[in-house]
């Protein structure tokens, strides 16, 4: 749509400024043991490329996870000319450039070789995740641990526990996750008040640790609703005991543990990190990480109990279909205790950030707009992905702030610097403790 | 998405001239007793700014309706650091700038009692709603009136009167409605007979005193229906008669009632102003007006009964949720009797107006754009909301008229013209008496 | 939304360059046996432009089909200016220039017998079609033939066939359309056994003639569902007998049809065009075509099973409601199997294209996109749409290749013939035969 231009200038004078900050990233899947990529095969080895070049005419097979890695990055490098134009390929670019030196135009079966040399970190790992992390200039950065994760042989102070809420709420009628919950917490769990009690005992030990966030994802026809004993002891001690359970009653079980977990956030001051729309295993036959995909009719009508019930509860919401983008202004708009997210997975794409982010800038208090994530597995992709938001960011702030309002120069970087850094540390962490759950 | 852009040149030309015309307004709540602020504490209630204050931090209890005028404006200045990013605040500065002189860079707390003080016209009121009218150069200004409203006491030719029907629709089962009917109607309501002739009667005597449109907020989850009188006769005696009824019961009854305004609307040649969407209540712990929110999983699909049987009823429609938007062009395009609106409330912010007008100009008859409404509760508001719309409209002439259609100044200043002013004075009153309903 | 700028000047390089490329069309109506207008009351008989004229106000029987041409014409010339902005109108206006040297600058009731009489090619038919063709550089363009056409008195090379399946889907019970099939194969229909044997026949008649595509258009409630001769066998049988049936037994049978013609769109290696969400007689008052419209509460996660059960099926999708355009990126992205179409009749409006042309170039694999088709009754049209898109394609290029990634102008061309020509030219046709089916 035609809007008052930015200002070229000013939309790479911003960028300049804000691509030398540190960055503060709130979720993602790294592994604190292995940060960095020892193999260039853990950077091609990302969904996204696998399941790109799956979609371009790939089989499966040339991605197994039994090949030899050096094998696989080569079978996906005879794929990449097919999706050079996406922007996830420029973030790969971008790593093998930035990271590894690499200056070839493309990665190619031809070119893949000395780039796989290049990348090889097997004898310098530790040496490896520093150099990443030093020169992305990263902060603080976000992980997704599993509820029995230990939480140690790391600095957590900077690759910050989250307590990853999927197999609680979604799954615990799986064989062994309730048993894995009694070993993480000793609590011999066999009803909804020993359930409770063990779960009590998981966030006392996430933020013992200096948890940043409780985390999950939920499909797009989950329904929060009140959890009361009366209604959710029955099906709760049935899952618990892993006797035959009917729909409805694993249904009721999810809910009643969404809602303990909710209550547990506002007690322990955790952000409540929902991540709202996938449908999984949509497409079975895909390569892993790459099977998943949702169902558009999602609204969030249907927290608004959830919302209003928990008022000290902070919930920082995705939604991942781009066209519900919109209704997560508005209710970020209305209830104080909803914050918008970065974008995720299907919407993080400029195409879909940019419109977003000038609706944010627009329509939310400021102290509410929470950034970026980059969601990423490896520490190599956090700088690319913060780097194409920030692109985005420094056109919307140039264009809008600048352009349309009248304001300096030095006002859009701060307002940068609260949307980048400032909002995100306080709601995340540093300002937890204070009286002010909210923002 | 980029776009040829829109000479700036063009597009600031188009703006300088259009800013100088007169506002037709076909919505708005304005009280024609007290049309302008008195108190700046007028200004700074409405509920953007308290709800987006709250949003952001901000105890519902520093604006409670208890305090002192002054007193919570000086509460709420003390937030408005947190939206200065806003849109909505732009208003506010406008407005502070405009009529009032106010000159320091922001409004704080600090600096709000010299604006208090220059914004006190306690003792000048209908002077100043005569200098406020002026200035911002207003045509007609529509009002929103109850059922009951005796219409008396303002000139009705420039304040103009609108049926507002959602207490008849919505809440003819609330204490006391069918009572204000049959008071203001002198109809012993009784049952569905009687209820007609009262509605008509209720028509009668607005049309009588110059009304401009029948005007509804419908929630999300509205079906309108054919009525007949054998499936609507013994809910809307129920009703009517404070009987106990059921959910589908009351929903008959709205469904007849709304189907007999939509026959009334025929009769009598008045628009019918239908504002789909709102959810209300949802967040009650909000500030007044900053409660209400959307589903936005609703279609149009769901009225086609409506426009195709009311074909002379000249439908204007506004929809809320942002997303919404593509199927209401649609709509607009295939129906000759419906006309799109303005953009409301959530929906009101230049980043969904820009690309929703510009598909509406692609794709709509140029005699059939409503431009814009300020929804303003006071008088002050008006100005500063249409120049927001007039710097989109700029754009989206001066991009895609002038720039790729290869349109001449002058005629993209015709067609800001009827999309401004001619169609509005059109639809909403001067040729409604003529044969053609439709346009 | 604000982006870096394309630079006007490659955008213009890039649009003079793709306009002098041959035209790939890969879904048309035109009819083979008089591909081009002999009247100009053909051009302006549209449903565009009676729908669109209606709509702002022109009575459905200033062009009733019993009318003469030219009284029609010159009807529908009477409401031109009010639709005058529309991108709609910039395509007649591009044909009546091009095609027919028309040089006023508007199309009005004065003016339009010089048109109409320049327009006339009742005398030399198959050689203005000629013209046509030649001057719009067309290459192929696919057609809309009944499934019992014969494809027979024209070149299928350049005219390719395809079989449109709504009737044999959605109609199977209406009066005749059994009889046809019957008269077409000669088999003698009575059962699933014997449907599926005629169906086969038909596929091998078309692909013999080398047809492109097996099309058909869904309504947004269709839901697709493996088909078992379990659950079909009974229900066809009875809709194939022509016996009462019930609206689920219709919506079993339908489902029954579609499910083996996506088989056989496996075995034939033909693709299948899916143009999902017309709602159809919304508007039944409305001119010819000027009735459908949809319903925008529609996911392509109710295509799921079909996705999955039909891996080596080419499905290539379009979807009429605008919103729905990012499910149709992330489907595409995951699915091999699934590529995005063209812009679609609500969609078709560069306001709507832009935007998601975008996504797509970010976000899919190359090999994939599929440009544009032009919809089109006569071969007039679709040079003008044709250059819609060329113009919304070479601005997206400019900004997102070049001037965001860096591509030079040559990189952006290659990326624009892949587009237009080369991946529509191997999914539609000339790889069908080779190994994969799927790209």
């Amino acid at each position: 749509m035609p809007r008052s231009e930015p200002p070229q200038d000013a939309s790479a004078e911003i960028l300049a400024e804000i691509a030398r900050w540190p960055i503060f990233d709130p979720h993602t899947h790294i592994d604190p043991h292995r940060p960095a990529a020892r193999h260039f095969d853990e950077v091609l080895g990302y969904h996204y490329y696998t399941e790109l070049a799956h979609s371009a005419g790939m089989p499966t097979s040339q991605v197994d996870p039994t090949l030899d890695p050096s094998v696989r990055a080569t079978h996906l490098a005879g794929y990449l000319d097919r999706i050079d134009s996406t922007v996830q390929y420029s973030w790969l670019m971008e790593i093998a450039r930035t990271f590894h030196g690499f200056e070839p135009e493309r990665i190619t079966p031809d070119t893949i070789g000395d780039l796989l040399a290049k990348a090889d970190k097997s004898a310098t790992g530790p040496a490896w995740d520093h150099e990443v992390w030093t020169k992305s200039r990263l902060e603080k950065v976000f992980l997704t641990n599993d509820f029995d994760d230990p939480l140690t042989g790391w600095d957590t102070s900077v690759y910050v526990p989250c307590l990853r809420a999927d197999d609680l709420v979604l799954r615990p009628h799986r064989p062994g996750v309730i048993e894995r919950l009694r070993t993480a917490t000793g609590i011999d769990v066999q009803d909804r008040a020993s359930l409770k009690a063990a779960i009590g005992r998981l966030f006392e030990h996430f933020t013992s640790r200096g948890a940043g966030a409780c985390a999950i994802s939920l499909p797009a026809d989950f329904r929060p609703r009140p959890e009361t004993p009366v209604t959710s002891s029955t099906p709760l001690r049935r899952v618990i005991q892993g006797l035959p359970t009917r729909d409805d009653e694993r249904q009721e079980a999810s809910r009643s543990v969404f809602w303990m977990l909710a209550e547990f956030c506002a007690e322990f001051r955790l952000p409540f990190d929902l991540m709202i729309g996938p449908a999984r295993e949509v497409y079975p036959m895909g390569v892993a990480g790459g099977r998943d995909l949702f169902d558009r009719r999602v609204s969030l009508h249907d927290y608004r109990e959830l919302f209003n019930h928990f008022a000290t509860t902070t919930f920082v919401v995705s939604t991942l279909a781009p066209d519900a983008a919109a209704e997560l202004v508005a209710y970020s708009w209305i209830f104080p205790n909803v914050l918008p997210m970065g974008h995720w997975w299907y919407s993080n794409i400029p195409a879909y950030i940019e419109g977003d982010l000038l609706a944010r800038v627009q329509a939310l208090p400021k102290n509410k707009i929470l950034g970026y994530y980059s969601d990423a597995y490896k520490l190599e992709f956090i700088a690319p992905k913060f780097n194409m938001y920030r692109r985005s960011l420094a056109r919307v702030l140039a264009g809008e702030l600048m352009g349309d309002r009248g304001w300096t120069m030095d006002q859009a970087l701060q307002f940068a610097k609260l949307v980048l850094l400032e909002n995100p540390r306080r709601v995340f962490g540093v300002e937890r403790g204070s009286a002010s759950a909210r923002i």
